[in-house]
């Protein structure tokens, strides 16, 4: 036994280790298809009492943790936050997603109060606190938000959208009004996730969960802009905290995003070979991913085969095992025990 | 004047032509954003009826090329009509989209009839018998088939689906019982396509629509292996009719399917940045896409503009111009007609 605190290996991996065994965590670690969460969120008034509570939903990262022993430990929020502190009426109806009221026009973006966002989203930090006050010590805590194109179309659409009509139509018809939301939400989401890293938050991971809906010149302007104004602000101000990108479905724009937004790692969605990443990709960057969530759903020889073709084709590079979207409600746990072991083998 | 039979631009380019102003054809050109669409189909007794009553399909196949003299006009019909063909209970429900009784394991797959498909999808036959006799002679009728991924991910889920989970439960723990689905489909599409051809169509398009949900190792089963063996069996049969592919969502699998599958033209989605597709993809391929569908919703400068990258960017390339998925319902017919002559400018 000595005295030295243990290395994070998550934190090493993001600063250009290579590893034999790759640190694992997984999106949506801590959710439905934990009997243990759903025991908990069934005390909660609904979803956003869930989030705000401290005690709660702290004792929902850990969860995971506890189980699995995974390498990261992600915050128990939502990307909704956000909209949510800038004073958007935020709703999580029972089996049908968010809720919000729509920005319609320019004057709905001037009426959001992002003075008032520390404030609203307070709770999130103290959670942050509490997570890091209890975690073991070579677990890295994530912290996380949206980037500003995804929680833009939720704050448009005003839900999920199948084709994202209503914040497409107001990109193409008023460019700098749609300017102007994206500009609030690199502010707002600057701020929010500085506050995460004052609170604790180790590493960030930003969900650009909608990118693969836009167009290529769609994306250089509200994909690879706004997000890199974000790491590039974060890394002034904080320059040991590594920031992880998940720009989901862009598809063959990966490379470019990577480039030029230049973040410590970079999330592939499952439809990226891992061959292609492997070799586009820009060798300074880690990369995190991408097993298909339904194949941990399956589990058996697919699964131990996957995380096989995974790990084979990833190695070498900085890599950190995850799977290429959030856990699905439906997995066994003990698929994603069996997950952790095989990564670790 | 002469005699001579007037060139069709489409085929020309898919025959490796370079045009200055290349042909254009939108996927869903026939539907619900024209009234004269929406007039004929309050006569019919569902979207199903309105598809198997060939007068009625034929006629709305043609009112797209009556408003924009289109290069191309795509038959009016169904990716779903091979499994009704195969005795599977396919409704479409209006406001619902399609509903299909479910296979559920192997023994459904047996019981499906491919000796009837020809019997009852004979009434799309007659359509593009009908629809041929009537077009104008530059144009280029393009009969198509949804391709067998595309067409199991229906039949196994009843329906459209968010994240496949049947699907590909199904294919990650009994890959022979899915190969065996996918055997019978590619057998099915090859024929049912051959009869389409035999009608008087003189392209195909197929529709690889939900390629995008699957990682790598599957895209390489069950996508390109499956289209691959539909184009060299069709092209063995009917060496004169070109095949274009539409692998949507593909990301940067576009290259390995495009190389391996060979066919005559790949059909780019919305998020293909062009410059990669033009650097990336093979050069005996023509190219067809990409504009986004709400470009094409908002018109105006944005719609002018991104008319233009488009053009620019695959220009010197055998191209055809289209969207990057289908034609909206709340598109203005009047953007259409634009787009069209933006294109031809």
């Amino acid at each position: 036994m000595t005295g030295a605190v243990p290395r994070k290996k998550l934190l090493d991996v993001l600063a250009g280790q290579v590893h034999d065994r790759p640190p694992v965590w997984l999106m949506r670690q801590a959710g439905r298809y934990l009997p243990e969460y759903r025991a908990l969120r069934a005390r909660a008034n609904g979803f956003l009492e869930l989030c705000l509570t401290p005690a709660w939903a702290a004792e929902v990262t850990l969860q995971p943790i506890r189980r699995f022993a995974m390498d990261g430990a992600i915050l128990f929020s939502d990307i909704l936050m956000v909209p949510h502190g800038l004073g958007q009426a935020v709703a999580f109806r029972e089996g049908e997603g968010p809720v919000l009221e729509r920005l319609e026009e320019a004057a709905d973006v001037r009426r959001l109060e992002p003075g008032r966002l520390r404030e609203r989203t307070a709770p999130v930090f103290e959670t942050v606190r509490r997570v890091r006050a209890e975690l073991p010590e070579d677990v890295t805590l994530i912290g996380f938000a949206g980037s500003p194109w995804t929680v833009a179309s939720y704050m448009i659409e005003g839900g999920s959208s199948r084709d994202f009509a209503r914040a497409k139509r107001w990109l193409y018809s008023d460019e700098p009004g749609f300017d102007a939301l994206i500009a609030l939400l690199v502010e707002a989401t600057v701020d929010y996730l500085g506050q995460q890293i004052e609170a604790g938050a180790e590493a960030i991971q930003l969900f650009d969960s909608w990118a693969g809906a836009l167009a290529s010149p769609a994306i250089a302007r509200w994909v690879t802009a706004p997000n890199a104004a974000i790491v590039t602000r974060l890394r002034a101000a904080h320059p040991r905290v590594p920031v992880i990108l998940f720009p989901r479905g862009a598809g063959p724009s990966y490379r470019a995003i990577a480039q030029a937004v230049a973040p410590d790692g970079i999330g592939l969605d499952t439809g990226v070979p891992v061959e292609w990443a492997r070799a586009e990709l820009p060798a300074g960057c880690a990369l995190q991913g991408n097993l298909d969530p339904l194949a941990l759903v399956a589990g058996g020889a697919a699964l131990a085969r996957e995380v096989r073709r995974i790990r084979d084709g990833l190695g070498g590079r900085p890599f950190i095992f995850n799977l290429g979207h959030g856990v699905l409600p439906e997995t066994p746990p003990e698929h994603v025990a069996e997950l952790v072991r095989l990564v670790r083998a």
